[in-house]
C-alpha cells in the first residue's frame, strides 16, 4: 500500500502536465449537467494511451485512490462526479478514429470521440453510426451507460451496437472483449456486461461500433393529435403493423410550446409525433403512406413533412435541445430530467397519469420521448431557490420510477443510475442486484471503480 | 456436506418418480447429438418447478454433485453431457408457454420447451418467434448457448430475443433479470451474462422472449453461382446495398448434392444461394428484384422462387435437414460438424481455403453456412472406425478454428464451447477468459454447475 501523495507523485512522473490538481479542474469534473452538489475528484488525469490508462489505475489500486471515468460530462444521474475523491481519468485526449473497416461496416474507435465528431469522419464512407442520446456525448460514455436515443427503436441501442471492447480492469490488466465476426457463441458475453455498467469493472479504452449504411431515402414528419392517447396508440398500431420507423418521438403540448419559444415554430397546442423512416425511395414512400393512415386514425392532423436535408436536420437540432429549449424557456428554474421505460401496452397509461400529475403540480414539466421503446421523459423545471418546489419535483420524479416499477417496467431507459436511481435498484432488481454485487467484489474487490455508483453497499 | 447417497435420497423424497437412476435414462443424457464418448450423470431429474429445480440444486450442492441442464440434448460440442457424473436436471416436464403477451410482441415460456412447440403455439397471434438453429432445439437450451441460425441476419441470435430470463443460480436463490420493457439502463446486463453461459452460472427456469410479426409477404429462391467466391461476394455486395434479407445461407456443391440425394431436387453440381425476404407485398417485390440484379452481376443463374408457402416450407426443411441428409447420403460415416463465424471481408477467403483443404483430404465435408453473419458449417463425414480419417477429419476442423481466429473471427458463431472448443478459448480470449473465470468462481464457487466445459481450469 502506498499513500496517496506516493501516488500522485507517481502520477505525475507518468503524465507531467497531462495530470491536473488546480482547483479549477477539479471542480469541473466534479460537476454534472444535471443538478448534483458539487463532488471533485483530488486529481484529474489526461492518458494518451491505453498503457497510460492501465499504469494510471495500478497506481491508484495501491493507493486505495477511487477512479472515475470521464466522457463529455454530458451524464445525467451524477454516474462521472467523484463521491470519495480519487482521480478523474479524463478520456478527451483518446478521441481518435482508430480503424475504418468499410466492408466490414465496423469502425474501431477510442473512448473520448464524441458521436458527432465519429459521424463526421464517416461522412465519406456511405456509413453511420445511429445511436444518438440528445446530448454529443462521447462513444466510451454512451457504452458506459448503455445510451440510445431517436434511433434506437430501429437500430437499436448502444447494447446491440458495440462489437468489441477494450478494457482496463481494476488491476490493470488489459482485456480484450469480443471479436470482429458479426456474431459469436464462444463464452461469457463480456462485452454486453462492459456496456452499461458504469465504469464500476473497468475503464473502456476502446470500442468496436457497427455501422449502417447511410439510408438511400430519408423522409421525417411532424404531426398533432387531439390527446396524448391518440398519439401514442398510433405509434404503437404502427409497430404492431411491422413499418419499420427509424425514429417516433411523442412530444407533448407543453414541450411543442418550448420548441415554438426556442425556435419560432408554430406547433399547435397539442401533442405531436416526429417521425422518420430510412429505406429505399420506394421503401420509405410506401411506409409514409401506410403510416399517415394509420396517425389519422387516430386522429393526427396537421402532417408537415420534412423533404429537404436541412429542414431534417433543424427537426432533429430541435428535438436534440428540448433539455436546453426548456430551461430557456422557463428562466429562473433548475432543470430536474428524469426517463422511465415501460411495456409498449402500458404507455399511454403512463404518459397520461404522469401528465396528470405534472400539471397538478404545478410545475413546468415538459415531456417528451423515444415512444416506441416505450421510454419517456419529463423534463421538471421547479423555481430556483424554493426548496418545496424542488421537494415536490423529486417526489413527481419518484412517483414516475414506481410507475414504471408497477406498469412491468425499469426505472431507466436509457439515462441509466448513477447516483441519482440507486435507491430504486433493490425495487426493480430484488435479489439480481445482490449478483451485480458479487460480479462487482469479484472483479473490483477494493470497490475503487467509480465508487458510490449503481452497486449495493453505496 | 451430506453425502452423495444422501442426496440421492433427497431427491428421491422431493421428486418420486421424477427422479430416475436407471441405466438406460442415464446413458441417454450421457450422450450427444455428436460424436462424444459416453458420459453419463449418476441420475436424471425432471423438476416441475422453479421451486423444485432450486431444491434440486441446494440438495445438490449440499452433497458437491454436479448440475446439468439438459434441454433436448441437441448442442453439438458436448454441452450437455456429465463428465464428472452428478444430477442432470432435464427439463421436458417444464416446456409450457406461460404468458402470451401479443400487445408487447413477447412470450414467457419455460425452459423445455421447443422452436416448433413454441411456434405452433403462436400460431393464432400473427407473430412468431425466429431464432432456429436447425435442430429443434429447447428454448432454454437455445438460450444457453446463444444459438442463431438462418434468420439471425434480419432478427438476430438469441443474443437480441431473450428480454428477461429468471434463473436458479448454484446456491438455490432464484433471481429475475430484465423487465417487460423494450430496453433499460439500469445495471449490469445480467440477461446476457446467462446467455450463452451454457449452463455454467446457473439454470435457467423462465425466458420472456421478443416476438416478430409474421410478415406480409414472404419470398424464397435459389440460385447457383460458377464459383463460391461470386456467391459469397453476392452476399457481401447485399448487405452494404442495405436490402434487408431474412435468410441468406450459402451450400456449396457437395452440400447441394446432399440435398438432391434426400429430397430429389436437381440441383447443378454448384455452389448455390438460398434467400427469403420478408416485408409488404410491395417492398418484398423491390427487394427480391434488387437482388436479383445484384446477384447476376457476380453470375447467379437459374433463379427458382419458391412462391408457394409450402414450396418455401420445403425448401428450408431442407436446409435444416443438412445433417441428417449428410449422413444418409455417405452411409457408414461418423458426423464431425463444426461452425466458424469471420468477419464479412474475410468471408470468401475463410470459405474457399477450407473448401480446398476438404477437397485435399478426400473426406466428404459439404458446407452450409448462415453466410450474412460471416458464419459456415461444414459436416465432416471420416469412415466409421478409420482413426486415421477420423484423426485427419478432426485436423480439418482444428485448421478452421484457426483460420477463424487468423481472420479476425471466432471459432463458433453458434454452435458453442462445451467440451470440443475449449482449447481454443485461451487463443481467442486470451485474459479475457480469466475474466470470465473470476464471474464463474463468483457466482459458482465450488464449481457444481455443468463442470467441464467453457470455462479454464477445466
Amino acid at each position: 500500500m502506498t499513500t496517496a501523495d506516493e501516488a500522485f507523485a507517481a502520477l505525475d512522473a507518468l503524465l507531467g502536465a497531462r495530470l491536473n490538481r488546480s482547483q479549477s479542474d477539479r471542480e469541473l469534473h466534479g460537476r454534472s449537467e444535471a443538478d448534483w452538489p458539487l463532488m471533485p475528484p483530488d486529481a484529474v488525469a489526461y492518458p494518451e494511451t491505453t498503457a497510460e490508462v492501465s499504469q494510471i489505475v495500478q497506481i491508484c489500486a495501491a493507493a486505495g485512490l477511487p477512479i472515475i471515468g470521464w466522457g463529455a460530462g454530458t451524464s445525467l444521474e451524477g454516474h462521472a462526479i467523484a463521491p470519495r475523491g480519487g482521480v478523474t481519468v479524463d478520456f478527451s485526449r483518446m478521441n481518435r478514429v482508430i480503424e475504418i473497416a468499410a466492408e466490414d461496416m465496423l469502425v474501431t474507435v477510442q473512448p473520448g470521440i464524441t458521436r458527432e465528431a465519429l459521424n463526421t469522419e464517416l461522412r465519406a464512407t456511405g456509413l453511420f453510426f445511429p445511436v444518438d442520446p440528445g446530448a454529443n456525448a462521447s462513444i466510451g460514455g454512451m457504452a458506459s451507460t448503455r445510451a440510445s436515443g431517436t434511433t434506437a427503436v430501429r437500430y437499436g441501442t448502444m447494447r446491440a451496437n458495440v462489437l468489441g471492447l477494450e478494457v482496463v480492469l481494476a488491476d490493470g490488466r488489459i482485456i480484450r472483449t469480443g471479436t470482429r465476426a458479426p456474431k459469436s457463441s464462444t463464452g461469457y458475453d463480456l462485452t454486453a456486461l462492459f456496456v452499461g455498467a458504469e465504469g464500476t469493472l473497468g475503464l473502456i479504452t476502446e470500442l468496436t461500433l457497427k455501422l449502417h449504411g447511410q439510408p438511400e431515402a430519408i423522409r421525417s414528419a411532424v404531426c398533432a393529435f387531439d390527446d396524448m392517447s391518440g398519439a401514442v396508440n398510433a405509434v404503437i398500431a404502427t409497430i404492431q403493423s411491422g413499418i419499420p420507423m427509424a425514429r417516433i418521438e411523442f412530444v407533448d403540448a407543453a414541450g411543442a410550446a418550448v420548441f415554438n419559444a426556442m425556435s419560432g415554430t408554430e406547433w399547435p397546442d397539442l401533442p405531436h409525433l416526429m417521425i422518420e423512416f430510412h429505406g429505399s425511395e420506394q421503401g420509405v414512400a410506401e411506409q409514409t403512406e401506410r403510416f399517415a393512415e394509420i396517425a389519422t386514425d387516430f386522429g393526427a392532423q396537421g402532417f408537415r413533412w420534412a423533404e429537404k436535408p436541412e429542414d431534417r436536420t433543424a427537426l432533429w437540432a430541435m428535438r436534440h435541445n428540448t433539455y436546453r429549449a426548456g430551461m430557456q424557456a422557463h428562466p429562473g428554474r433548475d432543470p430536474l430530467t428524469t426517463d422511465i421505460c415501460v411495456p409498449i401496452s402500458r404507455l399511454a397509461e403512463a404518459v397520461e397519469e404522469t401528465a396528470a400529475e405534472i400539471a397538478a403540480s404545478g410545475i413546468p414539466g415538459p415531456m417528451v420521448g423515444h415512444v416506441g421503446d416505450g421510454n419517456f421523459h419529463a423534463l421538471l423545471l421547479p423555481t430556483s431557490g424554493d426548496a418545496a418546489e424542488h421537494e415536490k419535483a423529486a417526489q413527481l420524479a419518484a412517483n414516475m420510477a414506481k410507475r414504471a416499477l408497477r406498469l412491468g417496467g425499469t426505472v431507466s431507459g436509457e439515462h441509466g443510475i448513477g447516483m441519482g436511481k440507486l435507491k430504486y435498484m433493490d425495487q426493480e432488481h430484488g435479489p439480481a442486484w445482490g449478483v451485480m454485487g458479487e460480479i462487482k467484489k469479484a472483479l473490483d474487490p477494493d470497490g475503487l471503480m467509480n465508487p458510490g455508483k449503481l452497486l449495493p453497499g453505496n
